[in-house]
């Protein structure tokens, strides 16, 4: 991989990005951003596996690194050095996983990327404390930047991250209020905005911003840039919660139809709630509303108690009116969760107003837009095999199987 | 308040400060700081009432805002402007309330500064996108430093903040290793280290560090800043451990017993168990491992479960045995969790063996060292009423009762 930094790849070569491709030029950056984050991490061991370990737990599962690579391939085709990038591209991981942390706590998300999520491996406080962590620490190799890319260009990339981590905890906040008011009268235009905030900003905005900025385009060409990938990370997003309920859980990565569990606000359970008829409506709030059930320690509590009343029945210490009772108590209201009935309603509904193709069709809408503004982009951003990863991605955030 | 701005108050005067002065520079310094925080936040209220106005719910709760005082008094004693500290100062606050934030969710804390703590109020992800936000947002007054004192002092100060975080999301992973390896063989050295870098590093060292920085001073007078301010909030932590357990609690404005609940490692409790009996450290250990009980919705539901097994019973549906057998699990191993009758035992574990006083003179030793190294810092720090407040914090640290 060293190789990349000295004599970048199929340099000069501009041709149409196969599948093949593009997730080759995705795992080489990948690849590139994982050596520069093991840069950030101090290599200090004194504080056993709770914190510097577990920073790259997250990054070294099966992912994407989609966003280190958009910063790398906007730099590059800009005619920037892919050693000015790489600091700071590998920061935007860095700060992703840390967002991945925090939002699994707050979603109470039980997998991610294959595997449990950080806080049901080692518990909230270590996974809110390494996800801290990780933003303190990466404020440093920005801070870096000063030495190598000189202090302009060091200071309007800090200003980006500065804007890119308020718009995403604004993004956070927006669906935040939704769960908390029961809010669900919503338009697309209110759930874009949610998303664009919430998700574009950083996956896409930044990291493209950021790359133009290491290769000194002027203020009006970073606008354009970041309003194409505004653009692209409004179809990903719709994509990635068409995914969440029809793609495979060995590639997607995730528990599929996790989002129903959570009550996520998705494009496309608004779709269907505003095509569903008054009753369906109010059975399906009345399920969003529910909490998913509770795993690991608390789910084993219940299976402990619910246990127990079968054995005190089986030795006549319960009559049959009371372990019913007792059942109720710890099955129905007591945890008031959704049930595996509840989740399948809220699925056939979605299927019944044909909401997942409406989604797609969003998301492609809103890929044409990102192509359209590219056409803009590439009238100064010369052809080279990372415009043809850029341009690759168009196709890619929309089809993507994972 | 403005008015300290132009007019610094008493300030060529030099003497020893009392009490009432302390506390009166304490809140001067407050309010400047909370009027500086509400620059920090935007005042835009598209986001409802889950992110900028939760920002102030802790800072306007009745605290010491020791951090901002600090920063203000150490530039001024060394000769800076008051504001070129103010955005500095405020920010070390608005970090300090990102801190506790997180902190009160890590330790499932139920009270701060006499309130509920902002995840009983608000819900945990509610609460860590907050803090997460004012990390966030923490960045852009610190850039906008580079304007209005230079790039040398502002890169200096992000430098500081950079460490400081490091230093504190180790600390407090040294403390999550501990807990989670139930690990309770330690001297006074392990505790101090973890405080030093825990606590005294951000609420001490960076405010007094920063506050010189601004002042002009050379490197080698913030690193006798730094020992000063270290040594002080050594003694400061330990004192606090002190008031946990024997404070007012209308004073203290947390729990008052709370860390024995939560099984926080402190001097005291690490004194007690090196000098408790086999049997006696074995039992409170016992006791420590166990969790705290839950509070709010699960506390609510436990007890809506117990009221049912009694309804049960009255109406013969659950034999006396298997109420027993029902109240017990819902009670014992069911929650498993900490009772008054075994936080009194850690109490009296801590009384017999004069684990308190014993703390008391480890902090005064402590402070005792903070005034040896002031003494150093005063050969050029001249005579003021800031440098009367940092002189009268050596006291302070080791005898106030909140």
């Amino acid at each position: 991989m060293a190789l990349s930094c000295t004599r970048p790849p199929r340099e000069a070569r501009s041709r149409r990005f196969a599948g093949a491709d593009l997730h080759a030029y995705l795992e080489e950056c990948r690849h590139l951003a994982l050596d520069a984050i093991r840069t950030i991490i101090p290599r200090d061991t004194a504080y056993g596996p709770v914190l510097y370990e577990l920073m790259l737990d997250y990054p070294l599962r099966s992912a994407k690194a989609l966003r280190p690579a958009l910063c790398m391939a906007t730099c590059r085709a800009l005619g920037g050095r892919l050693e000015a990038v790489l600091r700071s591209a590998a920061v935007l991981e860095f700060y992703h996983n840390a967002f991945l942390i925090h939002d699994d706590v707050e979603d109470g998300s039980h997998r991610r990327r294959d595997r449990p999520t950080l806080h049901e491996l080692h518990g909230a406080p270590i996974a809110i404390n390494v996800g801290d962590a990780m933003l303190s620490l990466a404020l440093q190799p920005l801070l870096d930047n000063m030495a190598t890319l000189g202090l302009g260009k060091a200071l309007r990339i800090l200003q980006t991250v500065a804007r890119m981590t308020r718009e995403t905890a604004e993004g956070q906040a927006i669906e935040l209020r939704w769960v908390r008011r029961g809010c669900w009268q919503l338009s697309d235009a209110d759930y874009v905005l949610m998303v664009q905030k919430k998700t574009s900003w950083y996956t896409f905005a930044a990291p493209m911003v950021i790359g133009g900025i290491v290769a000194g385009v002027p203020a009006s060409r970073l606008t354009e840039l970041r309003r194409f990938a505004t653009a692209l990370g409004t179809g990903f997003q719709i994509h990635d919660d068409v995914l969440n309920l029809i793609g495979a859980e060995s590639l997607y990565g995730k528990e599929i139809g996790g989002d129903l569990w959570e009550g996520k606000h998705t494009l496309i359970l608004l779709h269907a709630l505003r095509r569903a008829s008054t009753d369906e409506r109010a059975r399906a709030l009345a399920i969003i509303r529910k909490r998913r059930p509770p795993a690991g320690r608390r789910r084993a509590e219940g299976d402990r108690l619910r246990g127990l009343v079968a054995r005190l029945r089986a030795r006549g210490h319960v009559t049959p009116a009371g372990q019913r009772a007792l059942e109720g108590a710890l099955r129905g209201p007591a945890t008031g969760a959704k049930t595996e009935a509840d989740v399948r309603f809220l699925r056939a509904l979605i299927d019944h107003h044909g909401s997942i193709p409406y989604a797609r069709r969003v998301a492609r809408r809103w890929a044409e837009r990102a192509r359209r503004r590219l056409a803009g982009i590439e009238r100064w951003m010369p052809p080279s095999v990372h415009r043809d990863f850029i341009r690759g991605l168009v196709d890619f955030v929309v089809t993507r199987e994972r």
